[in-house]
C-alpha cells in the first residue's frame, strides 16, 4: 500500500468508524455470535497472493464488527467500562504511524519525554505527592499495559528490596541481584541467589486476582488477609498489625502490601490511615496502592478523602501507586499508570544493559530509559492518547465525567434502595453499586440477611436465587451487567463508567433489572406453590 | 469530540500521516534534540479547560515530530529496523475504534477469535509444527507484547513445570501452585511454596539480556553458557550437556533452555540438532526458541534450514516458539507471537479466576480465555494488523520482503569483504552483518585478529579504534547503526530490515562507513606519526 493508497484507506476507516460509533446505540451491547463464529467464517491460512484493501475492509466490517462487545454502548454497566473516545482513537492513530519501540530515550526522544511530562500531569490531576513526580528525579512514573503489569512490576521491585535488605542485615550473597546494572556476560553465573527465605504477598479476600496471580508467576506465597461485611470489605489496620505479628513470629518476611482503593468486586476501600500507622512499625513493608478504577475520583478534590489521598501521599511506606487511566479515565486501552516514590527500587532490579542495547545519553544519566522501569524491553507511546484526552478535556472537562458517572450511580443505588425487591449487599462506592435480588418482604430479608446467625440453606437459597436472576439477564443482549461474590454472597454488579451513559439508560437498566427479577420471583413463588424445593 | 468532529480531526490526522511518510526519506534518521528538549516545551500541568483540537494537532506536529527517531527511514541499520506500514497503522486504528481489553472470549469474542486463527496463519506461514496450532486443541499460540514478555512467560510456565514434577516425584505440597484454576479466596495461605529447591535457567553468552532480566524478575538463577567464535557464536550441544551434567552432579535443577535463532547481537543461531540430541536425555528440560528477529526467515521454504525449524518441530523439548512480527515482519508494534506445545502448561500457572472474570463460555471450556495464557489480565486486540498485513502483503509478498532485505545484507557484507579496511567479525547470518574496521593492511590485521594467542593490547587498541569509529558515526543524523560486543571484540552491526530501504541505500551506507573509518583510520596515522601511544 502506497502512500495515496492510504489516504483513501485512512478516510474510509474513519468513515466506517464514523458509522460504527453513530450505530452504537441502536446495536445490541452483547454481539449474538456462537464460539467458533470466526473460524468458520475465515480461511484455514493466510493468502498466497496479496489481496486488494476494498475487500479486506469490507470483511472487517462484516465478518469482525458484528463479534464485538461493544464497550463504549451507554447500557454497558459490567466489569468497569472503558472509554475509547475520540481523542484516544487519533491518539492510537498518530503513536502507530511513529512505529517507536521506545526502550530508550534515544529510541525517539519525544516518546520518552512525553510520557515522562504525562505522568507529572496526571499525577497533579489526581493530586499525588510531588515525591512521586519525574521531574523530581528520585521518584517518578511510566506508562504500564495493565493493572497487573503494574502491580507484577512493584511487587517484582518489592520483592527485591526484601532480599536485599534481609541480605544486607545477615550477609548473604545473592549474585546477581547484588550487581549494579549488569550486562549479559557478567553475571552469568550459578550461585545460589535463594539463600534469602522468600517472603509473603498480601492481599486481603477482596483483592483483584492480579495479586494471587503475582503470587504465582514470582513464585511467592500469597496470604489473603480477611476483610469483614461491617467494614464494607476493608481492610483494617488492626487484622494487618495481627497478620504481620503472626508471620513475623513464625519467621515469615512479608514483602508487600497491595492495598486496593475500590475493589472490582464491590469497590471496597482499605483503610489506608490505619494501614499506615501499622506501617510505621515495619518499615521495609513496601505499600503497593492499587487504584487501578476508582484513583480516577481523585482528580477531584472533594472525593479524595475517600480514597484516602492525604494519607497515600504522607505514608513513606507507600512505595508505588498504580491508577488506570483505560477504565474510568477516559484514555483508551492500554493506559495503566503507575507511580514509585523511589525509581532506582525500580532500576535496581530492572535494568540490564549489554553492550548492543547501550547509548551515550543512557551511560551519562541525563535521561530516562523506560526499558528499565518495567519487565519487558519494547513499549508503546501510549502518553500520546493521554496528551489528547487531558488537552481536550482539561482538568475541569474530567471532572465533570467522574462526577457524573458518581451521579448516575447514586441514582442507581436510590433506585435499589427504594425497591422492594432488591437490596445492597454492601455501600454504593464511588460509580458501582453491588446488589442482588430479595424474595419476600424487603424488611425481612434484610434481617434475614444481615443476621450474623442466619441459616446457611437460607443464604444458599439467596444465591440460587440471585444466579438465576444474573442468569436470566445475561441471557439478553442489550444490557451488560457481571456478578461477584462477598463473603460467600453471590451478588450483582452495576458500574457506570461508560461516557455515553446517560440518566435515561440508568432508569431504563433499572427498569430491566426490575422486570427480569420479578419474572424470577414469580418462577420462585411458582415453584414454591408446588411444593419445590428452593 | 463528538462524531463529526472526529470525522474531520481523523481526515486531518491521515493527510498529516501521509505528508510525514512522504518527508521521512528527506528527514535525519537520528532527530536533532537534546534530553529535555520537550520537557521545556510544554506546560507543567494538564490545562483547566479543554483546548481545541486544531491547537492540539498542531503541536503534535511541532512538538512529537521533530522528537521521532526514524525506524521506517531507508537508512535506519540500526538495533532491529521495524516496520509500521500503513497495513498496521489501519489495524491499529480499528483497533483502536473497538476498544476492547480482549481478556475473555465474551470481552469481544472476535478479539479472541481473530487472534486464535491469525496465530494459525503465522504458525502455518513459518512451517510450524501443526503440534503448535490452535486448531488442534492441544497447543496454540498468542499473541504478546514483546519477546521479553514472551520469554517470560514461557520461563514462567517452565519453571512452574519443574516444580510440580519435582514435587510430584517427591512428594512435596506447593500449595496454590497445586490447586487447578484456583480462585482468589480459596487458595489464600501461608504455606511454604518454596519448599522445592529453585531451579536455574540457561541461556547461552550471547543470549539476549531478557534471559537475564527474567532470571532477576522471576529471581532465578541464570547460567550463561560459552559459545565461541569458531562456532559463529552457537550453542553447541556438548556445550550443553556438559553444564547439565555439571549441575545434575551438584544438585542443581535446570527448568529451561533458552535457545536463540538469531541472536541481537550477531545472528548466531544455536545448534537446535545437538540440542535436540541432549534434550532426549532431559525430557523436563523446556527449551524456549527465542528466534524473535529471525523466525520471520521461516516464512521463506529454502531458509528454514539454516535456523533448524525442522528439528525445532520434531524435538519434544521444544515447548515454546517466539518471534516477533513487529521486527522484520512487517507488522507494527506490538505484536510478538509466542507458541506452546501445551497450552496446559500456561495455564497450569496462569489461570486465576475470580467469581467478577467468570462467564458460562469459559466455564463450559469451550473458548479461549487468552487472560490464562499471559501474565496480566486486559490485553490489545493485536491481531487485527497481522490479518491486514498478511492479507495484504499474501505469502508471496511477505516472502519477498525477507528476501529482498537478505540480499540487500549480502550486498553490505560483500563490499565489507572487499573493502580493505573493514572486516567481519563473525558470518553474516540472514540480514544481520557485524563488522569492524581495522587498520594497516587487511592481511596482517585478519591475521592478527584471528590469532588466539594475540596480544591482549592489540585487541584493545582495535577496540578503542572502533569505540571511535561508533562514535564518529553516531555523531551523524543521517544514518543510525548500533554496536555490540562478542566475546570482547568491540563491533558495528548493521542490520537491514526496513520496507523502504533499496540497493542504493545499502550502498550510500558503505560510502559513509568507509569515509567515516577512513578519517578515523587518518586519525590514527597522524597520532601515531606524532607518537602518541593507542
Amino acid at each position: 500500500m502506497d502512500i495515496e493508497q492510504f489516504r483513501k484507506a485512512g478516510y474510509a476507516a474513519i468513515d466506517a468508524i464514523c458509522d460504527y460509533h453513530a450505530s452504537i446505540p441502536s446495536r445490541d451491547v452483547v454481539p449474538s455470535v456462537a464460539p467458533g463464529y470466526l473460524r468458520a467464517a475465515l480461511p484455514t491460512a493466510a493468502p498466497e497472493h496479496g489481496e486488494d484493501w476494498a475487500t479486506i475492509a469490507q470483511d472487517y466490517q462484516d465478518l469482525v464488527v458484528p463479534g464485538l462487545t461493544r464497550w463504549q454502548h451507554p447500557k454497558f454497566f459490567a466489569y468497569f467500562p472503558t472509554s475509547g473516545n475520540f481523542e484516544s482513537i487519533l491518539g492510537e492513530l498518530y503513536a502507530a504511524s511513529a512505529s517507536n519501540p521506545g526502550f530508550n530515550w534515544l529510541a525517539s526522544p519525544a516518546c520518552t519525554e512525553l510520557e515522562a511530562v504525562m505522568m507529572d500531569w496526571s499525577a497533579k490531576l489526581l493530586g499525588l505527592s510531588a515525591a512521586f513526580l519525574n521531574e523530581g528525579g528520585v521518584g517518578g512514573g511510566v506508562m504500564m499495559t495493565s493493572a497487573s503489569d503494574s502491580s507484577l512490576t512493584a511487587i517484582t521491585a518489592a520483592r527485591t528490596r526484601y532480599i536485599r535488605h534481609i541480605a544486607r542485615t545477615s550477609n548473604v550473597d545473592i549474585g546477581a541481584l547484588d550487581a549494579a546494572h549488569p550486562g549479559t556476560d557478567s553475571s552469568a553465573d550459578g550461585s545460589p541467589h535463594r539463600a534469602v527465605p522468600q517472603p509473603l504477598i498480601y492481599t486481603t479476600t477482596q483483592t483483584h486476582s492480579i495479586g494471587l496471580k503475582a503470587g504465582l508467576v514470582l513464585n511467592l506465597a500469597v496470604r489473603a488477609l480477611p476483610v469483614y461485611a461491617e467494614d464494607q470489605y476493608a481492610l483494617r489496620g488492626d487484622t494487618l498489625r495481627k497478620a504481620l505479628e503472626e508471620d513475623e513470629r513464625a519467621g515469615r518476611g512479608v514483602c508487600v502490601l497491595i492495598a486496593t482503593i475500590g475493589t472490582t468486586s464491590s469497590g471496597a476501600v482499605d483503610n489506608v490511615k490505619e494501614i499506615a500507622e501499622v506501617a510505621k512499625d515495619y518499615p521495609h513493608l513496601w505499600i503497593h496502592i492499587d487504584a487501578a478504577w476508582a484513583g480516577m475520583a481523585f482528580s477531584c478534590p472533594e472525593l479524595r478523602p475517600l480514597g484516602y489521598l492525604d494519607e497515600i501521599n504522607a505514608c513513606e511506606g507507600v512505595r508505588s501507586v498504580c491508577v488506570n487511566f483505560h477504565k474510568w479515565g477516559l484514555v483508551a486501552w492500554d493506559a495503566s499508570t503507575l507511580w514509585v516514590r523511589d525509581r532506582k527500587e525500580l532500576t535496581d532490579v530492572l535494568d540490564v544493559t549489554p553492550e548492543f542495547l547501550r547509548t551515550k545519553e543512557g551511560d551519562a544519566g541525563t535521561v530516562i530509559d523506560y526499558r528499565n522501569w518495567h519487565l519487558g524491553l519494547g513499549r508503546r507511546f501510549r502518553s500520546l492518547k493521554l496528551w489528547f484526552v487531558l488537552r481536550s478535556y482539561g482538568v475541569e472537562g474530567f471532572r465533570a465525567h467522574i462526577r457524573k458517572c458518581i451521579a448516575l450511580n447514586s441514582l442507581f443505588a436510590a433506585l435499589i434502595e427504594e425497591s422492594p425487591i432488591f437490596e445492597l449487599v454492601t455501600a454504593p462506592s464511588f460509580a458501582l453499586s453491588v446488589f442482588r435480588l430479595i424474595p419476600g418482604s424487603k424488611g425481612a430479608a434484610l434481617s434475614e440477611a444481615k443476621d450474623k446467625d442466619r441459616e446457611a440453606g437460607a443464604e444458599e437459597a439467596l444465591n440460587t436465587l440471585n444466579r438465576a436472576f444474573h442468569t436470566a439477564l445475561s441471557a439478553r443482549t442489550d444490557i451488560l451487567l457481571t456478578q461477584t461474590t462477598l463473603d460467600g454472597t453471590f451478588c450483582l454488579r452495576f458500574a457506570v463508567g461508560s461516557q455515553r451513559s446517560e440518566e435515561v439508560d440508568v432508569k431504563w437498566a433499572f427498569g430491566v433489572a426490575e422486570e427480569v427479577g420479578k419474572g424470577v420471583l414469580a418462577g420462585l413463588d411458582a415453584a414454591a406453590a408446588h411444593g419445590a424445593n428452593v
